[in-house]
């Protein structure tokens, strides 16, 4: 009747994989309580970080929105009572709307007793996330799945989890500034070239030869997203110079997490501390939050 | 001061691929002598199938085009002597124009005793190919490295080879109407909406996954071309049918190779040749050519 599950947090938009290719992140993340009730329903309670920001009006909230779909599918007429443990800020670039809708989601199905599949969790999460960010799934099936994941398809879903280097993980710097996704996603144009969007295609395709070959230098030339990046980094103090910094400090790619402001490189355990370093001086006196993560093998779970 | 090289020919725009993804073809190529020559240019010799439908005149011949410039490349002020012999037929989907390219130029290459890098090789024939049918190295990457090809960049040429399951092999196709690339680039538009490309992208990714997995339920769902193949499909004859009976024969996968009319499906080695017969049947009265083909995992070389 009672579930808890942690999810990750996660980059989305994996340099040029926009809207499509997602990295799970260790280390933080959100919780979520889900407790069935025949009551009235009641607000959700929120705790953590950047929680007075969260709404607390189940109907507006991401993960109250993905419990009660999970319920509704399975017919649960009851409500869900939600509490949120914020790990992740909210408009960081760090898949939080995601992470909350995913735990929200699969806490519901564990308190109800019905059995999900990662199909049915996902599904469910999407209309968390489609009422916080937009309907899209990077963030969502690396969340659920762990892993570096390919989303290819909404509909029907079909998320492929890719093999990631067991030495490979990231640097994450997150600027103390706040950037909405769906107005990030707003700058972005409708229409593009098809010189262009054939280069982001083959960029994307060569990023997930990268890392099923284990191959650093071929990430480093494929991770080039020119369709979102150039036109979200002007948001972002000192973009320029924290993806130099990264790359001259031997990161295999540095691009922007999500919709910003957080910045992700690629790295090699052996390198990582010392692009953090080179990340961070680059930011200057810009307040910033920074961090090594190892790549979460493992999606949202049960607590 | 004279060589010859077999160039194989390949499947070009492989699935959602375009301009990007080739796959090299055993069994059938353009075989290319070159020998360097002080006197005055003579006409390219062109023998075998659709032999009359090449151009003789060397500035106009992609063999002798390429195989100029990689002269011109190491400063050699002699002209080459070129005799082409077709296996590929001309206009048919199958790279030829790529393959007598790749060819033109290694030839020269080995000719002149220089040593000429792969990249080197497809920077010469890119000259050929340009004169042809366009400025892609899709099929030129694939003939010159053997197996699937992933072409991320021409300037510089950066050529990914991928793995491809050793099961896997090929059913063409070719109906007896001839499609020039230049003009079925015409039909092709020039912007494309987001949620279009972000697709195609998804799904050329995918294949990749598909092919470096060995996973052929991946590359049935994956292998979904959206941009080339429903503008193109008119101009072949009986294509959906053909699609639709090798896809029923188990393929994982059927679309147009290059610009067509050579319809190719990816199939494993056991249904290849029920594969084929269905798709010959779909053909119904139409002459075309039909054969099972291995993937060539070995690119052009000296005869």
């Amino acid at each position: 009747m009672k579930a808890t599950v942690f999810a990750p947090g996660s980059i989305g938009n994996v340099g040029p994989g926009f809207d499509v290719l997602g990295l799970a992140v260790d280390g933080i993340g959100d919780r979520v309580t889900v407790e069935l009730s025949s009551g009235p329903e009641v607000p959700v309670r929120v705790r953590g970080t950047d929680a007075a920001m969260i709404p607390t009006d189940p109907s507006k909230n991401a993960a109250a929105i993905a419990a009660n779909a999970m319920l509704r599918r399975y017919g649960r007429s009851r409500s869900a009572v939600v509490i949120i443990d914020k790990g992740l800020p909210v408009s960081g670039g760090m898949g939080g709307s995601a992470a909350s809708s995913v735990a929200g989601a699969y806490a519901a199905a564990l308190a109800s007793g019905d059995p999900a599949t990662k199909e049915e969790i996902m599904t469910a999460a999407l209309e968390g996330e489609m009422f916080v960010s937009g309907r899209h799934l990077d963030n969502i099936a690396p969340i659920t799945l762990g892993g570096l994941v390919l989303s290819r398809s909404i509909d029907p879903i079909d998320a492929i989890p890719l093999p990631v280097p067991p030495a490979w993980s990231v640097a994450l710097i997150t600027p103390n500034v706040r950037i909405e996704t769906k107005q990030a996603r707003a700058i972005l144009p409708e229409q593009w070239d098809r010189a262009s969007w054939i280069q982001q295609m083959a960029n994307t395709a060569a990023l997930i030869a990268a890392f099923m070959s284990a191959d650093g230098a071929l990430a480093r030339r494929a991770l080039d997203d020119h369709y979102a990046e150039p036109r979200r980094a002007p948001r972002i103090p000192h973009f320029a110079e924290v993806k130099r910094a990264a790359l001259d400090a031997g990161a295999f790619g540095c691009s922007i997490s999500g919709s910003g402001p957080t910045i992700f490189a690629i790295v090699d355990g052996d390198t990582a501390e010392r692009c953090l370093a080179a990340m961070r001086r680059a930011m200057g006196d810009v307040e910033c939050q920074a961090r090594v993560a190892a790549i979460a093998r493992r999606g949202a779970h049960p607590v």
